[in-house]
């Protein structure tokens, strides 16, 4: 796979071309991202489908535009990838033969089962997921939805109703409410039971990103981040029902949706909650991630079965592919970590988990260096603040963050941790954590060759050094503590 | 050169490692520095300059460190420097001896010449510099200062007084102000005529940097930079008097000067005072950089003669090198920036200066994109305010911050320009410049191979492009205009 790949999708609305950098085997960064609104399926509808010349124009124009930032990009790699608008035109071929032709660009068409399919490769990957789960994304003509089981894509189902489906059959008619509900549910009828094991539905697709940025001001959530959002549809069953209800894109306005969402937002949330209904499912998990992401993983991950490998987090491998540019081992730092909160885990009531966390986060503890050594500690925050996306809850990626923002002097981050007291946990994990980090981090600056021994006993912290710390003496007066503890240095300079 | 130089230098007080890598010929990071308060001196004045065992103990257990520090860092040159208190001590040839034995590492004794020129070497590459300016380092045993013509190093001179001598001659023993003036002043004496050509004080060292804090938060200066930071000393001659008789370190803190600087400052202020005095200068540029900047750069620019090369800025090709992983060539970019700059810059009265300054945003516009595409300019603006430090005015580094934060959306960026609008030129260049950056790089990003033309008349700004611009045509509306003025796009898609 080449260093640079390019994916362009090919929607009702919009075409997208967006590129990535493989920044290593595993690690993958978007460099560029592009949108043309080029309309291809205006004017179809009332012609059986049949793609417009002018819409198809537009495309053609759009799609050499794509091509030169493509080319100035320096991607080797490009899938053009068209869905329902395309998929459904019966001119289609004459369309794809002219790109391929004027423009030397290959489209495949996919169809619903395929989407879905890419949908659920982005969320296996890139979300922490339950060990059931089903993906949900609600396009204009079709409906996708995947069954996940252990990260693996179990099935795939494509019904045949969407939001324009759903505008143009009946909203657009001004037909009854119960009409519509009983024609989605007809079709919601053939969704075979299986798919009814999972616990959590994976949110895919502009319509859900909507209601999961309306939710989080509605519930004056502290982390505005829609990407892991997670929530319990009882809990805002109203809020949704009032935004299917609302008269005008001036109503939707204050229900904090965007004026060009109100073509779909209502027809797609009914589906949404007949679904939720049907597949009896309370809790939902808003994906920022969705087709053009699965197609890129899915041609990454060929080799290795369509999976980051385990214990690996891949936005961890492409913040230190990027940002570290120290370069220096972390093993021996893991090292020290680990065995200090072997030590003083019982103040984390043991909970092992935590430990995943500070790994990763002594894993790009470097990073802000390479802005400036100066307050780095600032901007590894900063970093971990725009980048820590992918397979975390929101809790783990605020909490990553408070411990890079802590240093030996100021455990906690306080402005962090008032903002997000709901998410995060309590003051005593958060200083605990930072102690942890930071004093490991402190003595591994001193030397990676070191080796340490910890004790705890009765409030005293005992640390051992195979050769003395005379600078970790000069410096442990900066050094604040979790709760009323004593340091002890057993073998004193 | 290596790629990691590691730079020991070893003071009165303390002892302190920096660590530069190398990230291109011309481009350098700070990437490690430690310090240890070793007090080599400690004891010595009682004992006629006599370096004494637990010193030297401290000393060479700090060394030990650095060493693993630099191993760990992979450093592969290390120079180390020692000042006044090694080269005084009677038994300065045991002590570096011992350490070349011990620990392998080579300690080169400089005088106050020597200091002063490497101090002269810093200043002439990192600062905006006049085109006559005389440097000055007020130390613990010397006063070292260097005449700088156009960039080239003069002369240096090395006056035996500093902070120590004053302190211990006069100030302990409380002899009246007026005998200290009169020991000052003739030695100040000798200082040969030519010194005294320069138009500007570049204020080097510890002393004078803790002054600039002092002037930058009693005069509410709204950038907290030190490096750079220019003052006219009779504007502050009283508040530095009050620093000059402050009767405690309390007294002093007031003054916002830390308590312990107390031994230093007065004395150290008393002299800088008097050497403004007797050089009849009064603009004082402070300089964040000293002698360990100096040696490094020394080595690094041994085969081009001591300085960087005209017209190339090194913050930029640093942040460039560590943080640029678009890498697309800027001369396109440039080219049409240029283009449009001269199309409009009677709007900015011609003048000209702005040009280079467009031209280093346009080259690190890119590097908020290695941190994520989303709201790029946040994070562009965030790396220069962090990193863009060299040769620039403090005008300029905020010129081209301002610039980098716009967007074609929004031009001003009013929080940047609001807080720094005493040192910012007002909101109608910030508006032009904005635009010309953000039209140019919105004109790249369509294609680099695109040429355009441009024709501003009556307010009418024309764009003709050798290929149609469908894309720009319909972002257009999304670009704000810096005043009431309107844009054709001569060949319309």
């Amino acid at each position: 796979m080449p260093k640079r790949v390019a994916i362009i999708d090919i929607g009702s609305n919009s075409a997208r071309v967006v590129i990535y950098h493989r920044t290593s085997r595993f690690g993958f960064h978007l460099i560029a991202q592009k949108k043309a609104a080029v309309r291809i399926s205006e004017g179809s509808f009332d012609n059986n489908g049949i793609l417009q010349e002018n819409a198809i124009e537009r495309t053609i124009e759009a799609l050499h535009t794509f091509k030169s930032i493509i080319s100035d990009y320096k991607a080797r790699k490009t899938i053009i990838v068209a869905t329902a608008a395309v998929r459904n035109a019966p001119n289609r071929d004459t369309f794809i033969q002219r790109v391929r032709k004027e423009l030397g660009l290959k489209i495949k068409v996919i169809d619903g089962n395929k989407e879905a399919f890419f949908g659920a490769v982005a969320a296996t990957n890139l979300l922490p997921l339950k060990s059931t789960a089903i993906t949900v994304d609600i396009g204009g003509g079709s409906t996708d939805i995947a069954l996940i089981e252990d990260n693996k894509v179990i099935d795939t189902l494509s019904i045949k109703i969407g939001t324009i489906t759903i505008k143009e059959l009946f909203f657009d008619k001004q037909k009854p409410l119960s009409k519509t509900k009983e024609y989605i549910n007809s079709l919601l009828e053939d969704i075979p039971e299986k798919f009814q094991q999972a616990t959590e539905v994976i949110a895919i697709g502009g319509v859900l990103r909507a209601v999961a940025k309306s939710i989080i001001m509605h519930s004056n959530y502290s982390y505005s981040k829609i990407h892991a959002f997670n929530y319990q549809y009882s809990d805002y069953a109203e809020h949704i029902a009032s935004i299917i209800d609302a008269k005008d894109s001036k109503e939707l306005n204050t229900l904090w949706i965007k004026p060009g969402r109100y073509d779909t937002i209502r027809e797609g949330l009914l589906i949404f909650t007949m679904l939720l209904k049907k597949l009896g499912i309370q809790s939902v998990l808003t994906s920022g991630v969705g087709v053009r992401e699965g197609v890129f993983l899915h041609d990454m991950l060929r080799g290795v079965g369509g999976l980051f490998p385990k214990d690996l987090n891949p936005s961890v491998v492409s913040i230190i592919d990027r940002l570290d540019m120290i370069q220096q081992p972390k093993a021996p730092r893991i090292a020290i970590m680990r065995t200090l909160f072997n030590t003083l885990k019982g103040e984390l009531k043991n909970r092992e988990e935590y430990l995943k966390l500070l790994k990763d986060a002594v894993k790009i503890s470097d990073c802000g260096k390479t802005l400036t050594i100066y307050d780095e500690h600032k901007h590894t925050y900063y970093i971990a603040m725009q980048e820590l996306n992918w397979q975390y809850t929101h809790q783990e990626m605020l909490l990553i963050a408070a411990i890079l923002r802590s240093t030996g002097e100021k455990l906690l981050y306080k402005t962090l941790q008032k903002e997000h007291q709901k998410i995060l946990p309590g003051k005593k994990v958060l200083r605990w954590l930072a102690f942890i980090y930071t004093l490991s981090n402190r003595l591994s600056s001193y030397s990676l060759k070191n080796r340490y021994s910890f004790h705890f006993e009765d409030k005293v912290l005992t640390i051992k050094s195979n050769s003395p710390l005379y600078l970790f003496e000069q410096d442990l007066k900066n050094l604040e503590l979790p709760e009323d503890i004593v340091i002890r240095v057993a073998n004193r300079y």
